[in-house]
Formats: C-alpha cells, sequence, structure tokens
C-alpha cells in the first residue's frame, strides 16, 4: 500500500503544527495500518513564538528543521513529494497552517497558498487522492479548491470559534459547515475529510484523538471506494 | 483529584522530550480521565541538535519554552512544582532525559540528577507519590532511587537496545528487567511504573501508544491502592 503523505508546517502550535494533532494522527494512522512519510516546506517559518512567554522571539527557524522533531528525523522536503506515489495527504493543524502553508495570518482572505503546498494539492486533486485536514488546516483545503474552480465542504468546527475561518472560506466560495470536536466531515465529491480538533479551544486530548481516529476512518473508506 | 505532574526535558527526540510519547501520554491521561500538569526546568538545555541534519545546532534554547511547545503553552518551571498537590509523577522519555534532567549523556556512570529534578523525585518518594517513566526516562528514576538508597525495579525494554541504560542503572544498585515494547513494568514497593516505548527502535507510534496506556493504567492501580 502506497503511504498517506503528511505535511508538517514546523512543531508548535503557535508557529508550527499543533503536536497533539501530529502525533495523534500518526497514531491513528499506525493503528489502522496506514503506512505514512513525513515532509515540510524547505524554507524559514514565517516567526517563532516563545511558547511559553508567548510573544514573537527575536530569531527565525526552518520549518523542514523544526518539523523534524515531530518526525523523530525521517522527514523529505515538500518538494520531493510525488503525489503519484502516496496514497493520500494529511495536514496536521496549529498556526502553522495559516502561517507557514498559505499566507492567511498576514493576508486574512487576500490569501494564497504557497508554491510548494499549491503544487502538491494540485496535483492530488487531479490524481483523485484523498485529502485529509484538521483545525486550522482545511483552510489549504479552502484555497486548493478555490484555484481549482471547485466548491468544497468543509469544516473549522463550531460557528464561534471557527467564524473567521469559515467566513474567509466562503469567500473563496466554499462550503464551511459545523462538525462536533471528534466528528469528521467528509466531502465524498473531492475526496476531503476535514476534522475540528484543537479549533475547539477546550478540547481534551482524547477528544483530539478520537477525531484524529474519525478522520483516519473517512480516509479509509474513501481509499476503499 | 489531584493532577499528574508531567516532567519535560524540552520538545524533540534528540535534545528533549520525545513528542510521540509525551503526547501519548498525554492522550491515555485524559482517556484515563486523570488530570495533568505540566512542569519543566527553567534553564538551558544541552545543547540543540538539529532533527532534519542531524548534527548539533550552533544555538541555544530554553527547557521550558521549548517544552511549552508540547504543552501549548500551559507550563509552569520545576521550581514551582508542588508534589503535595499531585498525585503522580511522570517523565516522557527522549534523549532530554539523559542531556537535560540528569547528565548521563555526558558522564555515563558518573551521572547525577540535576538538582531542580532530585527535589521533585526525592519529594516524591518520601510522600510515597508514583511515578512513570517512558523510554530513557527511567534512568531518572534509577538515579532518584539510588540517591535514596532503595533498590528499585525497572526496565529499558529489550536487553540489546537498552544495554548500557540497564548496565548504568545496575551500576548504581538497581535491577533492570526486560519488559515488552507496549508492557509496563511495575515496582509495586517503590511505586514505580517504566515502559519501553521508544528503547525498541523500530516500535510504531501504535505499539508506543499502547506503551503509555499500559503505563497509565498501572499508574491508575497504584493511586487506587
Amino acid at each position: 500500500m502506497k503511504p498517506v503523505a503528511i505535511i508538517l508546517s514546523g512543531c508548535g502550535v503557535y508557529d508550527g503544527s499543533e503536536i497533539t494533532e501530529a502525533a495523534g494522527l500518526v497514531i491513528a494512522l499506525s493503528q489502522a495500518g496506514l503506512p505514512y512519510r513525513f515532509y515540510a516546506p524547505d524554507r524559514d517559518q514565517m516567526h517563532v513564538v516563545d511558547h511559553a512567554a508567548g510573544g514573537e522571539a527575536d530569531e527565525s527557524r526552518h520549518i523542514l528543521s523544526e518539523a523534524a522533531r515531530i518526525a523523530r528525523g525521517d522527514i523529505q522536503p515538500l518538494a520531493a513529494l510525488e503525489v503519484a506515489d502516496h496514497s493520500a495527504v494529511a495536514f496536521p493543524g496549529g498556526f502553522g497552517a495559516a502561517k507557514n502553508l498559505c499566507n492567511f495570518a498576514s493576508a486574512g482572505e487576500q490569501a494564497r497558498l504557497y508554491d510548494d503546498v499549491a503544487a502538491i494539492t494540485r496535483a492530488a486533486l487531479a490524481a483523485r487522492k484523498p485529502m485529509l485536514a484538521l483545525c486550522a488546516a482545511p483552510l489549504v483545503l479552502a484555497l486548493a479548491a478555490h484555484d481549482a474552480g471547485l466548491q468544497a465542504t468543509l469544516t473549522f468546527g463550531n460557528p464561534e470559534e471557527g467564524a473567521a475561518l469559515a467566513k474567509a472560506a466562503r469567500a473563496w466560495g466554499q462550503h464551511a459547515v459545523h462538525a462536533a470536536v471528534d466528528e469528521a466531515c467528509v466531502d465524498a465529491a473531492n475526496l476531503l475529510v476535514t476534522v475540528p480538533a484543537y479549533m475547539y479551544g477546550a478540547a481534551s486530548p482524547a477528544q483530539v484523538f478520537a477525531g484524529c481516529q474519525a478522520g483516519v476512518a473517512a480516509l479509509q473508506r474513501l481509499l476503499a471506494d
């Protein structure tokens, strides 16, 4: 079976990939018997946030090097990802999705996917490979669907906490729906699975992991069809 | 119920806490309904390893700030940990246990616990609070038992991959035993639970998580006694 490509955006919720989501996704894929490979953009992060103090730190970090902390060193640059060699593509959440995969954090509804990310999502949509995104990462799928002239259905959780992201997705012509914290939203036409996870700020790690398992189960059903 | 104190040593297997183990432990505690709080030493890491390139990086990082990436910012300095306010103490693995909690990585069998860590393990042993350690972190418990004049039973997994750590623990008067990847070693006399996790280098994330669940279940049994 071809591996799932997991695309990381760094290491840490405020400037990279959310760690419990990324690890929970990997555990859920492993439990389901689905192989995977890690990839990340080979460029600097938008910025670095001191996760203890809370402010921006005066340093720069490299997305691939930080993402490698989650991947235990076994990771490749995103430019090396051949979509045809993978069964699906998966994006854990975290602010890195809005800072390092697209520029939503600075550009809002004028956001664009970074070129290396757009190349992958374009190839995945064209090849009919399922894509899974957690938390804020459905932003990436919304932009990808917009760029491809598709109308996708995806979720940013509840209407309150996900309001700004859902509004942006609607501005891009996409359909944003409500989903429970541990529920997968499935767009069977476009082969997209989205899961709220920590879009619910008060979610427990057990709920986030249940969401990862629900997302992987939905991905498996799309792969079996 | 009092929370479990989770003591992190950074963020990333080669210079801090192993991420799948730390997240897996948190998910397992959350599934079991056990509350927890994060702590980490408020000092610099031994060094920084570029997890993509593999070598030492020419920079310094702060253990607490990096550990906060796993804790989503909700973390306190280790010096603020009042053992009496917690039900138990837990140490995920990763090289950080041997680099930032004690100095085994540089001193080998002459290793000592850092003072802030020794203060916690001494208080936990004195107060009969259970302690749980994953992967390489049983090193911390072996040193703590040695310092307290106790003989503990603990595991570093299989005899091959854990050989150097088991040899050190034996030099410190401790009893190191074999355990399967997803098995918890329980020292009921000293209230210590140890789990091999990624001491098995080829362990899958599902196996590591099963080990976290086994460790938490053993901890619950000790807490119920």
